[in-house]
């Protein structure tokens, strides 16, 4: 079973890429244009499973030659990295460079076959990737090899593609080495395939500093804002009072890897990646080239490591070059610092102007009444979630919140308008602006309907609905307020995101027409209590 | 909080990509290289958030020329999307083609906004992808808008780059569109930042046809494994009874996109798909290209989707076309279907030969043992992962039962040697190959430690350990076996990856050496049996 799925995903992966090949009787991932290595160096690495894309993802023209794995978390037997070097020789290769993370199986494992091979007359050198900044006094054992690995494919795989010799590249990537840290954090465990999950963490903890195989970090804390957690990062792993702290200062340059360790979604990878550069700027640090994604994962860990590498132009050079290796990504070579990336809007304004409203009788009226709308639909907020889940995505409250607090906003520092049209027509602008979802859109319909009748049209045009479908009952209900807006209960879902839910699975009020009730409702309650 | 994790993953994603800006006031995010789009049609896509890296992450020559993202699920407001129309616009581009996928929320705000930049006078034009699989009978809102929109992204993009109007895009899109299918399957809900789960899965069921905003799907079963989950997802996808189906017959040409959800493991996404391709080809379905990886995410859903399209060859060139879009993978233009992947070893068998080993007086003795050491160690697998969870990654007992069923396996059909060093010598050999982690390189120096010295050296010599380390204690407890491994409680890791972990958590006895000392035991046991 645990054989099973690692070679599945080993063929999955050499399958779906056509740069890539199997060794037969062995978990070894191959460039399928061997021919192409004739008298360069091959480069050959690899480590347990579990680390996908690691590093089967990494061989390509320009990268790695060959890739072993082992089973989930274990290292590669000495036989098969012994197979992969004879392959990479008789293909022609002038010396295999093994490049190997700092694991006392991989050491031993991949050690063994060295000698081996060399017993074979094949020319093996081996660098031992151990650019972990966790540990203040690492033990004997030293640094773990993490995500740094891959730059040192990279740069050596530029080099190899050059025709540099063994040594020269042994002594080019031993030298960045030294200008490698990377740190690690993480909200859940991760667990082998059929085993139980390797540490517990309760929910809203974080562990800082931990391996990619489920080891338990260094401490842990609250989880707190990407911002914040990255500066927790950033310090430990540059603090010079650690052994293992990666010495960087102003001026620096560097080149950035945001790993998800597994189950981060990429929206927080994101955040993460914004929160890494903006860091790192802060103390005067030159982000050269930033990559976000999944480089070298621990199964489903919901983690994040940051790996920074100093980097002068010939690095980056290296850092650019062209590769076919299907798990390197799409990277622009501009530098990441100093560009300009704000594009001034060339067109006119958008906005329905707001300025010229001049106060009438009704505007205190109309004021209060808004008030009363706004502070109804937040304390609604939660509510409207509640009904959306059941047949949305559970959101209908946020964004009625979203809107409401634009129009609070807005309120400050703004005269309303004494005609009703004029209001309306501004709020409809506001609430387009601010509110997502197709509330934004129908919200502006409904001005349209109650004072044009003109968009009305376009958007069934576009939406594809009618009037009597349910997302659309927010238009509808309009004169049904004051009975509420249970009716909508037994109304199937014609458009809209609900209408691909079950109806049966759908017995509670439509949220959207539940919070235009509120809002009539609330207007009602204020010009009655006007009265 | 909801604004400002969209906004900042925008600011992420730009910061990172050079080829990317954002538009001021709106979260548009635009080519940098506007100057480029003179003349050319101009590519405009969107939605909610958290479907990252979708859209901005398809801005790029060759793909999107800009992308309006919404709140977390929800559509973007009209305004921004006029802006950025007008904005490409400005640039000079010909016309903008608006791909947008269908739902209610985003017809409506694309529409209001497309009309209003007619008015503006700018030459617009919509594309609604809706190529979804789930539904036998869809609503009339329609099928929705999935995955496949980035093939849409791509094909477009290939036409504009190379000149073509925007009238022979929509007709070209549109005629591809009809071959697009795509089909979900999810093990976990997802929650909007702030929001609960939006549905309930209890453990080990999972759920088909579900939607990318955490809508529920069509029905739930069992989890089983990736081979006939992704059969299912294929004859719902192309059952000619559903009228939302992808039509495909074998001798058909397809392109294939796996795409992770969220929070599927790389593991997980690379064993399906091993399990798609090798699906469609039993199918007689040509597999022509496939891509694999995070491309149209829900949050942290645990799920994957399966997009098929049909492919002639100009279809395939314009897939093939080169983009500088950062989430576009780095894709091989062979054909997956008809590739030979598997390369024959070139170089001399490296395990040790097992034939020629004569059977001698004390083979049925060896072999009795033998027969206790597999069942003892496969008895203990649990424990032996249990205390491996304590100070390591929790598979010793898996790694020990694997080697055990490869000895269990072996014994079936070969001759057990009467030398014990031959024995061991084929033993070491076969765990050597079988299995993974150190102590498959540890076995092997048992076997020289004990009958030729020779190798142990060279394995401190990589493993940078001494004898009296823990990780070690395996060849050292061989005097102490009848005492047991109690005594390495105390004893602190300074090798293997146990050694990173704080020694005060590691108080009970190393899994290796409880393993040996198992072993060893089985071994007397038998022999004391036997007289």
């Amino acid at each position: 079973m645990l054989l099973s799925c690692v070679d599945e995903a080993l063929c999955g992966l050499v399958r779906a890429s056509g740069g890539l090949s199997l060794l037969k009787g062995h978990r070894v991932v191959l460039r399928s244009d061997p021919d192409n290595l004739r008298g360069k160096v091959a480069l050959l690495s690899g480590g347990g499973s579990g680390h996908e894309p690691a590093h089967g993802g990494y061989v390509g023209a320009g990268m790695l030659s060959a890739a072993v794995a082992g089973g989930v978390f274990a290292s590669p037997p000495p036989a098969s990295v012994l197979a992969a070097i004879l392959s990479l020789h008789s293909a022609g290769a002038s010396g295999v460079l093994l490049i190997v993370k700092n694991y006392t199986g991989d050491r031993l494992n991949f050690g063994l076959a060295a000698e081996q091979a060399r017993n074979h007359g094949v020319a093996v050198d081996m660098v031992i990737v151990a650019e972990d900044c966790a540990f203040d006094q690492p033990s004997k054992a030293g640094r773990r090899g993490l995500c740094g690995t891959i730059f040192i494919h990279k740069l050596a795989g530029a080099l190899a593609e050059e025709g540099c010799s063994l040594d020269q590249i042994v002594s080019k990537v031993t030298e960045v080495l030294k200008g490698i840290g990377t740190l690690g954090v993480s909200l859940s465990p991760c667990s082998v395939p059929g085993c139980l999950p390797s540490f517990e963490l309760p929910p809203g903890d974080m562990e800082l500093g931990l391996g990619i195989h489920g080891e338990a970090g260094i401490k842990r804390s609250k989880v707190a804002s990407a911002d914040e957690v990255v500066k927790t990062m950033m310090d430990h792993m540059t603090n010079p009072d650690s052994q293992s702290h990666l010495p960087l200062k102003s001026g620096d340059s560097v080149v950035v890897c945001v790993n998800n360790l597994g189950a981060l979604s990429c929206l927080e990878l994101a955040v993460v990646t914004r929160a890494a550069i903006v860091c790192l700027e802060s103390r005067g640090v030159v982000v050269a080239r930033v990559m976000s994604g999944s480089f070298m994962t621990s199964l489903e860990m919901a983690g994040v490591s940051l790996t920074l590498m100093r980097a002068d132009q010939e690095t980056l050079r290296l850092f650019d070059a062209k590769t076919s290796a299907p798990a390197w990504p799409n990277l622009s070579s501009q530098c990441v610092s100093g560009r300009g990336y704000i594009t001034d809007p060339q067109a006119v304004s958008t906005r329905p102007q707001d300025d010229a409203h001049s106060e009438g009788p009704l505007s205190p009226v109309m004021r209060k009444a808004l008030e009363k709308v706004c502070s109804t639909l937040l304390e609604k907020q939660e509510e409207l979630n509640s009904l959306d889940r059941a047949g949305g995505d559970g959101d209908c409250g946020n964004t009625h919140a979203q809107a409401a607090r634009a129009v609070q906003e807005w309120l400050q520092d703004h005269v309303v308008p004494g005609c009703p049209g004029r209001l309306l027509s501004v709020l409809a602008g506001l609430v387009q602006e601010k509110m997502g979802g197709s509330s934004g859109a129908v919200s502006f319909d409904i001005k349209c309907l109650l004072f044009k009748n003109i968009h009305m049209t376009l958007s069934f045009r576009y939406g594809g609905a009618d009037p009597g479908d349910r997302t659309m009952v927010r238009v509808v209900v309009v004169d049904a307020a004051a009975s509420g807006a249970e009716s909508t209960r037994n109304l199937t879902a014609r458009a809209g995101r609900a209408s691909y839910v079950a109806a049966e699975r759908v017995t509670l009020p439509d949220p959207g027409a539940v919070a235009v009730a509120a809002i009539l409702r609330a207007v009602l309650e204020s010009l009655e209590g006007k009265k």
